[in-house]
């Protein structure tokens, strides 16, 4: 437990051989945060500009205080709309931090400095979905579009498109009305919470980049607030893209706020987990008015997308009775508990409307829960699951009616050949809303290996038109995850994703697989870390069996040893080639007979 | 380097929870190995066998002594077939060690003990794969078709089949009938040298269970002979179905004779790196006498197969050229270079019918090599990797002529997209001979997680009809891997080819899932890690935040803590359904017009 701020420090600086750079939109306040990983002169290349997530934390040039938090970036943006106002917002309870009346906090409390929160005037929507539907292209869907274009219109030309994309509609170039045309049909959302000016707009759909989510929180056995705010920095310093506080202890609400205050990527939250919280962990006493009070706490925190288990109902339940793993999600069961404790459908669906009503209000996406996804290969597309699926189609609907976001959440343990009905269904069920899977695991057999048996599932899930993938860390089923899981656990799941884009045929995806096979086959070390997805493990790795600085430059490594390498032989084939003439050397060949059994001439592809 | 034969001693032990057992087939000396896993009495439920490759290593009622080796299982089984003869052998010479003449031999010497080699007599061929053609069921194939089994038969009737196989032919029951009708159609091998008795048989193909290999081997750069047999018995305790020794520094012959006389599993090699050592590295150096007097002093040992990259045509070499990554297999490069140095044919490919004439006389089985598979995503599926593939498929079927067995290398760095055409070109052109892959890598972003960029590649073509999957570990492109590189290497392979089982549909591929799957929604903690593919590391990992004896009994763990368990809740549920009569208590809701929104009744699957 903290009591001295000076343990407040989590971790900064830049990557190695990167550079933050902004680039600017329309309007000078629109900068928009990237990386360029630089290569060494010898390549003769251009700095290599990939998509960051990091936020000011890699930023040397700033000078990052957790307790004063980051800048509101999209403040001005919010209130410069006119549909918005401050108010005095619901008084905090002790309560909201899991506190008796009278026992005091045993955590640090943010200063928010006076600032108060904002909510929607009176009749107003402000939701990105409400601007896109009414022809608004707004400051965050500018910056989302030269977000996701990374270098794309430089590149187009060298890299023809090259993929299978199963029916969706990736454009060459993404322009600031593609995002909102695509905002405005549901097929994607931007997360961003009029109270959580810190985050830089990112977008989740399946003709957008394939973005990952990385999960945090204390549990009641371990973990504290420090910890929390340092997991946060450091799943964005590893690349995740949202990032969800699954808090279940106590100082829920206290860790929460300094989480917001310092994210600069979109926090979601599970608001049943505090509910239950306050009820003493009795499902049975949890009510819609808890809920309800919950989910204003945290709209006016800043949270900006909600996992909500209104799909899974009273009827529903049976379905589940054979399964080899029940109900397997912490919400689903929670809401199964009350349903059956009271025998009366699920608060949450009955609700749901009223759900609406305050999510619009703050624009909160929905993140509709699968309560019941599979937890286990043996249950996976299940009778149960995919009822619920369909009546998250059916709440998706009813949510758009009122103008608010909604990704779709799905599986869970789904073996490879079942994987693609998952995307198939839950597309044509839900309109198209972007899908957010857990994995899927491709077997149960795995455990502390299930980051690996979900990526396989994640990266499949990815390409057939998933557009968020929730991380799995190496921990999962046996306990919580430490800082190096969730490191482990995010760039797992970024590769995932780039295999995904990779084969989707994402415009320029390749371009950074090429810089650094280019890297590889010319043997620049340093380069072929630094363009990794992780440069310190790839450094690391490399220097256990060669740490001199001059193992840097050689010609091998440890693997094969200089004798035996590959690469260096292939470069000296190459000078042989260059000196003889390949082409014309192996055609004099074939023009003398060379032919010893009978060969057909190769089918190029 | 080991002076002591002390220090000649490998890892010993069961696994966790698991005991040795032998099944027995038609006479008593069939004694298939098998490992059984005995789960809690609470359970009620029987011990799940699982296929081992660990050999007596994981039986405590053997005494290993390493400088014995083995017992010679398949030594009379080779001798009663009356085909084959002792003979004095090729004289040991000091290059096959890398030693100048008058050096001394700088590790330990294994003594055979007067041991001499067999080969076939005159006129004979001893091939699995003329046996099988001659219509004869070998006590191998015998031995597989037991081994592949497990429990089939038993769990057949409680698991329909459920998978998409994509045209193989996976039976219910496997039959040594089976087994030799595949052997004798080219669709499986069994790798078998008549000079490796130690090794206890199995089956590579498409309609068995999916296999993976390991590679050890020293380099110049690091290792040692006692390192390479403990990594062997390492990589086979986790689950290796062969292993391939990639020695390329000194002593390759006299560290090869140590791993074979302790290997249980087939050992493949590349000749072509022992011969470039015996001309002192210089590729041009290299000849078809130095070549072929390498294959007959590692027929003898008794290496089971051999990559041969005879694919590899002078022809091919100029597609390279414009490659991104040139040609990345070690002796693919060394072949070219060969082949540009003197401006002539491949010698592999010239000496093709000579090869096959000495592997028929000892049952080496051809791995013919993948000299020009893609080395990144950008040279996938080019015309360099598929006029190889074209080629391989014309040396199979000569292979095939002189009833020599084989297999063929896969890539390779392939996005996902891209991966099933590589099977289907590779049924295609090879006749169905069983594909052994590398991977595929789906990315090159990932130096340091290659072991997972891998695996995804490696379950889908494993699925798709890949026999055989060549492990990557996270040491690839870095360095050599160490003790823990291999078991996470191997144990990531298992869960890859485990994925393809499940989604081919093997029959009864799920057992363990399920059994795993019940221990877990039950809190039978260490029935869950003994089921794992990974024991020690399961229970390390709960162990972490939990390491109190009681916590295997808990029913939670710190994941999620004791409040929030969804299993636990989930099984709350379960007794609350039960007292209430769930099916009952639902259609009651139902029939009082429990419907808030139009629902549809939900899609069974």
């Amino acid at each position: 437990m903290l009591d001295n701020p000076q343990a407040l420090t989590v971790t900064t600086g830049a990557l190695p051989g990167s550079r933050k750079i902004h680039v600017e939109g329309s309007r000078p306040d629109i900068q928009v945060a990237m990386r360029e990983i630089d290569l060494e002169p010898s390549s003769g290349e251009a700095p290599v500009r990939v998509y960051d997530t990091s936020g000011p934390f890699t930023d040397p040039s700033v000078q990052v205080d957790i307790t004063k938090g980051l800048p509101r970036l999209r403040r001005a943006w919010v209130q410069e709309r006119g549909d918005v106002e401050e108010y005095e917002g619901r008084a905090h309870k002790p309560e909201d931090d899991g506190l008796k009346p009278g026992e005091t906090i045993g955590v640090p409390v943010f200063d928010r400095q006076g600032l108060r929160p904002l909510r929607a005037k009176p009749g107003q929507v402000v939701t990105q979905l409400a601007y896109a539907k009414r022809g608004v292209i707004t400051p965050e869907m500018e910056y989302v579009a030269i977000r996701e274009n990374l270098r794309r219109a430089e590149l187009r030309e060298a890299q023809e498109r090259d993929g299978e994309d199963f029916g969706a509609d990736i454009p060459d170039q993404v322009t600031p009305e593609f995002v909102r045309a695509e905002v405005a049909r549901g097929r994607a959302i931007i997360p961003s919470n009029i109270n959580h000016p810190e985050a830089e707009p990112m977008i989740i759909g399946r003709n957008f980049l394939t973005k990952i989510n990385a999960n945090i929180g204390n549990s009641a056995v371990a973990s504290s607030v420090s910890e929390e705010v340092e997991k946060l920095v450091w799943a964005i310093r590893w690349g995740a893209d949202t990032v969800m506080d699954l808090s279940t202890g106590r100082h829920i609400h206290a860790t929460r706020e300094w989480i917001l205050r310092n994210s600069p990527v979109p926090i979601g939250t599970v608001p049943i987990y505090q509910a239950l919280e306050k009820v003493d962990g009795r499902a049975e006493d949890l009510t819609w008015e808890v809920y309800r009070d919950t989910l204003i706490e945290q709209c006016e925190q800043g949270v900006d997308y909600f996992t909500i288990h209104a799909g899974l109902r009273l009827a529903h339940i049976p379905l589940t009775a054979k399964r080899v793993t029940g109900i397997v999600s912490r919400g689903g069961s929670i809401m199964a508990k009350w349903c059956l404790a009271h025998h009366k459908e699920n608060f949450l669906y009955t609700h749901f409307e009223d759900i609406c009503e305050i999510l619009k209000t703050y624009d909160v996406s929905f993140s509709l829960g699968d309560g019941l996804r599979p937890g286990s290969i043996a249950d996976a597309n299940d009778a149960a699951q995919f009822a619920e699926l369909e009546t998250l189609g059916e709440l998706t609907h009813i949510a758009w009616k009122h103008e608010c976001q909604v990704i779709i959440e799905g599986p869970g343990h789904v073996p490879m050949h079942k994987i693609k009905k998952n995307v198939e269904k839950q597309l044509a069920l839900c309109g198209e809303a972007p899908f957010y899977t857990l994995g899927p695991l491709v077997t149960d057999i795995a455990p502390g290996y299930d980051h690996i048996t979900s990526a396989i599932g994640a990266a499949m899930i990815g390409w057939f038109g998933t557009a968020m993938l929730c991380y799995v860390t190496p921990k999962e089923h046996l306990g919580l995850p430490d800082r190096q899981d969730v490191r482990e656990g995010v760039v797992t799941y970024k590769l995932a994703a780039h295999a995904a884009d990779l084969a989707k045929g994402h415009p320029a995806a390749r371009e950074r697989d090429d810089a650094l096979s280019r890297a590889r086959f010319s043997f620049r070390w340093k380069d072929q870390f630094n363009l990794a997805l992780d440069p310190d493990k790839a450094l690391e790795f490399h220097d256990q069996t060669l740490p001199a600085e001059g193992a840097k430059i050689a010609h091998f490594c440890s693997m094969c040893g200089p004798k035996f390498c590959a690469y260096k032989i292939s470069q000296e084939v190459r000078d042989i080639a260059a000196e003889q003439g390949m082409e014309q050397m192996s055609e004099k060949f074939r023009a003398e007979g060379g032919e010893i059994y009978k060969v057909e001439s190769p089918a190029a592809e």
